[in-house]
């Protein structure tokens, strides 16, 4: 019996409030509205990303809240207007949309939707700015537009990227956050050429996605920088080739891979979050020709701070949201990447657990062990 | 007869302290040494960087120094090991060099060469650390290697740009700084594309030479920012569209520029010095896919800063030295631009003083009248 139209009640993972442990609800989500999609979400798994916004130590704090923006899907039912896609579809639920009809969806050079682009103070759907879940008629906050961390969930059709059936969503659900995030500010922004040494600031899932989009262009010399030497082992299997551990110097870390280098790395991508390591991603390229790209979400006080100096000696800096990809446009084509071999996404995929200990998943990135964990909604 | 290996006693405006006026000295200058080429300056011109090393308030004051580094000249002999050069042929001395050999000069992107790149505190001769100047046996200090505000110099090989001996040395003189400066921000880095926007801080030569880029590049609009508004009237000749005087809002004018643009302009180039009109040129830049150049010199404890969410929303952030020309290499070719009319520089010259009366430059540069100030050698 179809389930379209009608309210579903459902298992969610709820964060009631910052740092404390989330708790297993029923939940009742209505259905889709204009221009939105409900989704049966299979996998999910956790990005630091949701961790910020569970702890709210450098973020707004808003809960209650379904959290969770990395996952994999079958459409459930469509509401009004959506022609792109129909139940039974195999999607990924992307935090950052594309509406095709902005300034933005229309350069060729943005992925920031005007209308979709991420905003992690929305806590309800664009539409009518409601939440689609609720707990006896208590709305639930949702979170990056996406709140995956349900085993339904309502989503605008702007940030549904529809994907190959065939491809395993419990492999590609990565896809739809860090590895994409990682792999693209690579790819598409710091632009390594073949023979280029490249810094990647942060050994966590991105930081070795970004790694491996550098192994995948051919870099010459891959430096790991990390605080935590647990990374190091690990990512030697994502073509790392040295690694520098703030901690061992009593110098600032750019300046000891400005040794290293003899004058500097050709790219650096930082995929950690601390405004120290994105001042250090910046400072530590060569001069002349370096680029160095931020990835990690800033706490929202911090400062980035330098010397105009490093930039008029011809250095860049830029920025990227999901590695530059325009969600619709690009994601199948990087899940059939996948698909072909030219992309490793099981290695990053260290640890899986069923929905009721979706807790461990936390408890596990807090203590730094591991890349991705899964978590497998049916279980 | 020739002068080539005897010292050349002639006239030259030595800076003996910080901001006060220059005074013309008989000085002697040695033979040019290995590498060096001794040039007879026929005009030079004043920059604003000659006016901060001069007043010294955000640099090192180094006295006793000849400044000056915009100019053309007539080689009168080569030292050892030069053979690209020989007297009789037009150069322009360029602030920074151009040895052919290291990886800058190797490298497509960089135009910051290991051995001659810029070097505000350097005082003599990279050969042997000396001056070529003296005044009874007292050394002189040089400025940026090319000390041009002398009937004589002595130029590292790697800073002297070979020109059409065509060209007319009274105009093409602007191209060995400022005008090639912020021309080559413009075409070379900001790169704007047809129809998109352009602001330009500081319409100074340098921030008119940009201006001229981006006209040259098919701009739509290009928005003029400065703190004299009586720039604004000359800008227009340079095709400045639109004028804002920061002093005219109580609000940062980043966020003047924003809502004129209705969400920033496409590129920006700082031609000011300013460490404020730098955060300006970048944060009025539209995200997605704005593009920032920074040219202007700052003084020496300042600080860039801006909150990192304006970087990762893909803003780029870039700084040029010598509008990224490699001064042997390109130039050559800037000048011919010139004499093809595709780049107009008559218009950037509004005064011309004998070389007796060199302080004025100076006073017209700190009024803020004019824009380059022809000094001829000759008179
Ligand atoms: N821009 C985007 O679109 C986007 C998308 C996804 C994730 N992110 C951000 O990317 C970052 C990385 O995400 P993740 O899931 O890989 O997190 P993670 O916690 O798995 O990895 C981060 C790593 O950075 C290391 N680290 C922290 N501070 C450091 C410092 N000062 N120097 C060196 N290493 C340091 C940690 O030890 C950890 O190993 C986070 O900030 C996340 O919010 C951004
Ligand atoms: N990077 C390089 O290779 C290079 C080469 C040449 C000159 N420069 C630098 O470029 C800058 C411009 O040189 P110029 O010769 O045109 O100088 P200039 O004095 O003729 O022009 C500078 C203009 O900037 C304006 N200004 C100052 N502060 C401002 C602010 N906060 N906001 C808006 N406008 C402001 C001034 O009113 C002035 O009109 C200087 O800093 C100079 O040292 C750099
Ligand atoms: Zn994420
Ligand atoms: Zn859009
Ligand atoms: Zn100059
Ligand atoms: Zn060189």
């Amino acid at each position: 019996m179809s389930t379209a139209g009608q309210v579903i009640r459902c298992k969610a993972a709820v964060a009631w409030e910052s740092g404390k442990p989330l708790s297993i609800e029923e939940v009742e989500v209505a259905p889709p509205q204009k221009d939105e999609v409900r989704i049966k979400i299979l996998f999910t798994s956790l990005c630091h990303t949701d961790v910020y916004f569970w702890d709210a130590k450098g973020q707004n704090p808003l809960f209650p809240r379904i959290l969770g923006h990395e996952a994999g899907g079958i459409v459930e039912s469509v509401g009004e207007g959506v022609t792109d896609l129909k139940p039974g579809d195999h999607v990924l639920p992307i935090f950052t949309g594309e509406c095709k009809e902005c300034p933005h969806c229309l350069s060729e050079e943005s992925n920031m939707c005007d209308l979709l682009r991420i905003n992690t103070d929305r806590v309800g759907m664009i539409n009518d700015g409601k939440s689609r879940f609720s707990i006896n008629g208590k709305p639930i906050y949702h979170f990056l537009g996406t709140s995956t961390f349900s085993e339904y969930t309502v989503v605008h059709v702007g940030q549904v990227a529809k994907i190959n059936p065939h491809a395993p969503l419990d492999k590609v659900c990565v896809l739809s956050c860090g590895m994409s995030t990682g792999f693209g500010a690579t790819v598409n922004v710091a632009k390594p050429k073949k023979g280029q040494s490249v810094a990647i600031f942060g050994l966590g899932a991105v930081g070795l996605a970004a790694a491996e989009g550098a192994r995948v262009s051919g870099a010459s010399r891959i430096i790991g920088i990390d605080l935590n030497p647990s990374r190091f082992e690990q990512a030697k299997k994502f073509g790392v080739t040295e690694f520098v551990n703030p901690k061992d110097y009593n110098k600032p870390v750019q300046e000891v891979i400005v040794e290293m280098t003899g004058g500097g790395v050709d790219r650096s991508v930082e995929c950690t979050g601390s405004i120290q390591a994105m001042i250090s991603a910046f400072e530590c390229v060569h001069d002349g020709w370096g680029v160095a790209v931020l990835v990690g979400v800033p706490n929202k006080d911090d400062a980035f701070k330098t010397h105009p100096v490093n930039l008029l000696n011809e250095r860049t800096l830029k920025g990227t949201f999901f590695g530059n990809y325009k969600p619709r446009s690009d994601i199948p084509a990087v899940v059939e990447k996948y698909m072909n071999k030219e992309l490793e996404l099981d290695k990053f995929i260290t640890h899986t657990v069923p929905f009721s200990e979706i807790n461990k998943a936390f408890e596990l990135m807090l203590a730094g062990e591991g890349l991705r964990c899964v978590i497998r909604m049916d279980a």
